[in-house]
């Protein structure tokens, strides 16, 4: 695995604005927000992507996300907010360490755009590909 | 809380593609995906957003998140992916039950499409910032 920035950070090669950390999670302001309060909460672990992270790694990243999100919402005054986390260069990843960003929406205007091309889902079709994941999920 | 149309499939009033079940947590097709895959993974518990959530039911949904990603990929046969949770109209949230999504990203047309208006954070105003939320965060 690349010697990537947040493992800097996680080690203190690199500073950063720190607003939590324990065992096995760290959570640090995103140098480029997309709005204000745009926070990083990242594994210590060192996995690329979620599909690659530890059980219990993910456990305790998702058992402080809540925490996280009131704080960064009362810090900020907002309401409103996208967590979001990228797997892969054409999903929009850049750093590869697993990352879920906290991203306040105070207006229409900043924060994260999202654009979604939905489609419906054939029925059929839905029958055989939840029992192909039920399958892979053993 | 409303009775949402996600407290129905958890109660089995309204069927649903389901791919994974436990005591805290239920997996299923959202209806109208954006990629062939495309799931979403909701806590029983009725939060509406995710920082009404409990901590027990947030590690919960965060342990598994890792398993249903491995899964869907291999059953779509796909490699990149976005992990996306919505909090508030503003922020594209539609039904008012938490729910992740995890969305396949097969190619540039399809999946999640996002925008990133990203700023530069300033120094002295990061500072300030994150000991608010330190702050915040007891």
């Amino acid at each position: 695995m690349a010697d990537t920035i947040f493992r800097k950070i996680i080690d203190g090669g690199i500073p950063a604005h720190k607003v939590y950390e324990d065992e096995r999670v760290l959570a640090f302001l995103d140098i480029g927000p997309l709005s204000q309060g745009h926070t990083l909460v990242i594994p210590k672990e060192p996995a690329e992507t979620l599909d690659q992270l530890s059980d219990e790694s993910a456990a305790a990243l998702g058992r402080v996300l809540p925490r996280i999100c009131r704080a960064v919402m009362a810090a900020t005054g907002t309401r409103e907010y996208n967590v979001l986390q990228n797997n892969g260069h054409g999903a929009h990843q850049a750093v590869f360490h697993v990352h879920f960003h906290v991203i306040p929406k105070p207006n229409p205007h900043e924060g994260l755009g999202l654009s979604w091309p939905a489609h419906s889902l054939d029925q059929a079709a839905g029958s055989r590909l939840a029992e192909r994941i039920r399958r892979a999920l053993g």
